[in-house]
């Protein structure tokens, strides 16, 4: 089999382009989905999907696909290839806008090979996966999916009193063709890791075989206030010291656990939050995360049990609220397999991973073999102007992408 | 030696008829300190003092006396009563105003009953104790007290931009004594506890020997922040998780010394605060308390030992702002034991304890022996509505003043 390679220099260039628009008067990238700056993103990327000569769809939650068909493989299901190019704010170039122009890079690059694909190859920008400005995120793909009725979608109101639907009306990417209009052979989504594993253990491809479930709850801890200084310790009951101690039996529970499961604490809040006054009330959220749906429910049965166990012996009441919930998901493992053969044939590196966060490519897992490659972010940092892969990282991701398609059209 | 009794009828209806001034609109009270509230709570007590037939006496930064002297003892120095009517923001009716209004009916007792005081007695009150309009709390007395300069104090900016000297104008209480202008013979300060002690032990009163010292430290808590999906439990510097580490560390310590040691962390704050990013900064505050000064001392190496381990052990960075800094007080023996006496001949239990509060007491002991007088607390609220004292325990601990201010004017 040929090894064909895409145009590094355009993708890089296309990168850096994408990561331009939408910067505002200090600099900052933000992108948020339906905004100005989301327009003028998808008018860029539409304009090379038309340079590379595919045709363009847009569905009616404003999916935008390029695709590539002939008159002998139109009606076959697609590969289709993508990811999202919204952005957080204050955001990075990659997230997203790699997978998405990479995949564009992938169908030029087989274009100009000459390569005759035995089905359409198709490369997908998802809208809103974010969710910064409208919630749930990943909301293109999970429509797309079937998962959320599109009317619902589109009569989202966001942060700032819009509504999604009006949104795309205004920008012109209120599209006609139904979510779900192409039915995926196989979906590939190519994505920085936005974690620290790759990058310390020196691999250049990570191989996605799973996506960790997810779960986001609200804990609210209550009592009466007192007077720091009045109040004997032995006579104290302590909202914000009895928060605390859940933060350290999550932390010492998830790193001596010898699995993958992740504990975080990321918003907390003390009332009255005043330096004088014992805490009557602190709020904090728990994000558990394990890509094993059995392991994951016997975390979250753990911190109950704790909760109910200090409640007791601190004499505070404890309120929990679910915020979110997603169950695992394991991709194909077929696919994943090819990415690890594209690998080992470059020559690179790869490791079987598991994806931490979120990503589109989740919610296609729904409809069609999906599976996701990474590349190293630098220092792990990512939703931040820091993020950060290496050119040749980039590159090598690509290519690899390249590769699996090349295997998966020619089915 | 005969025993007087104040007016119990009286006392209870003026704190009731103070603590109705300076509601608001939802039936919140706040007396701030220069505020028009503060100055009709300051007519109401002028007002009372006029009716008591004793002269009025306001100086430069706005403390208030009322002072009763004759021809024969006007050259002596006077037994000080007193403390504040300033309040916080949605205060309770007991907080200083108890002091004060008792102050003035031990005066009126004493006239009422043909005592004649060898020195003249006095009741104070004295400006901005609760410092939460103008920094730093206690301004009234440590201005008197000679531990800030008057014109330093007028000059202080409120925390809505006015200026603390303008707003004594505004409502005519920029007096022309000289802080310090009656320098007292004694100080007795008559106040509730603030805290669950005495309630709890079901004793009447407190005889004060002593107030902690306070040691006030902001703490910070640096790292990068990272993805809470993405990042290994074995790989994270997490500031949240740092931070509580501190609280349990203080809270376990304090409680296992079997001293009067106090810690507490009233503000946390976590940043970026989003549910899916390992904080990377986390700032609190660490209120220690002991009431004595070698211990307190202790205590803040400890806490900096601490601090130093954690740094190294989580690789994250601590900073530590000391934002406050008072000595314990103690208070002057023999007043304590008039005290614990009066209540021995009124056959009321007493119990010598250290005030966890500051108070104005504690800047007058810089220029005259000094003790305060504690009464229950219910639940040990304060600095809210619900702040209550049981009538009972009102009357007696005026009563007990009013003995000890006897002898005290006797000498």
């Amino acid at each position: 089999m040929t090894t064909f390679s895409i145009d590094a220099a355009r993708l890089l260039e296309r990168l850096r382009e994408l990561g331009q628009i939408g910067r505002d008067d200090n600099g900052m990238l933000v992108r948020l989905a339906g905004s100005d700056a989301d327009k003028a993103g998808r008018d860029a990327f539409v304009a090379w999907i038309r340079s590379a000569g595919l045709e363009v769809a847009v569905d009616r939650i404003g999916n935008i696909f390029g695709i590539w068909k002939d008159h002998k493989n139109a009606d076959d299901a697609p590969v289709l290839l993508g990811s999202h190019i919204d952005t957080v704010i204050n955001a990075g170039i990659y997230d997203g806008c790699y997978g998405v122009l990479s995949g564009l890079a992938v169908i030029e690059a087989l274009k100009a090979a000459g390569f005759v694909p035995a089905r359409p190859i198709a490369v997908a920008a998802f809208t809103n996966e974010e969710g910064v400005r409208y919630a749930p995120d990943m909301m293109g793909s999970l429509v797309y999916a079937g998962g959320l009725p599109v009317e619902e979608a589109l009569a989202t109101a966001g942060t700032d009193g819009t509504m999604l639907g009006a949104e795309l009306e205004r920008i012109g990417y209120a599209g006609s063709e139904e979510p779900g209009f192409l039915k995926p052979y196989a979906y590939v989504e190519l994505h920085i890791e936005q974690g620290p594993v790759l990058e310390r253990e020196g691999v250049p491809i990570g191989a996605v075989e799973n996506l960790q479930g997810i779960s986001w709850q609200r804990i609210t801890v209550e009592d009466e206030a007192n007077h720091a200084g009045t109040t004997p310790m032995s006579m104290r009951r302590d909202a914000g010291h009895a928060a605390a101690r859940v933060v350290t039996f999550l932390r010492d529970r998830a790193r001596n656990a010898n699995t993958p499961t992740v504990a975080t604490v990321g918003c907390m809040s003390f009332e009255p939050n005043a330096i004088n006054v014992i805490p009557s009330r602190a709020t904090f959220t728990v994000d558990l995360r394990d890509p094993d749906e059995g392991r994951l429910q016997a975390e979250e049965a753990a911190l109950a049990s704790y909760l109910k166990g200090l409640a007791a012996t601190e004499e505070v009441t404890i309120s929990v609220e679910r915020l979110a919930r997603f169950e695992p998901v394991a991709f194909d493992r077929r696919i994943v397999e090819l990415v690890e053969d594209a690998a080992r044939k470059r020559g690179l590196a790869s490791k079987r991973m598991t994806s931490g966060a979120g990503h589109d490519a989740q919610m296609i897992a729904r409809v069609a073999p999906s599976a996701m490659i990474f590349v190293p972010s630098t220092g792990g940092i990512s939703h931040n102007p820091h993020e950060h892969t290496p050119e040749a990282d980039l590159v090598a991701g690509a290519n690899i992408l390249l590769d699996v398609v090349t295997r998966l059209a020619a089915e």
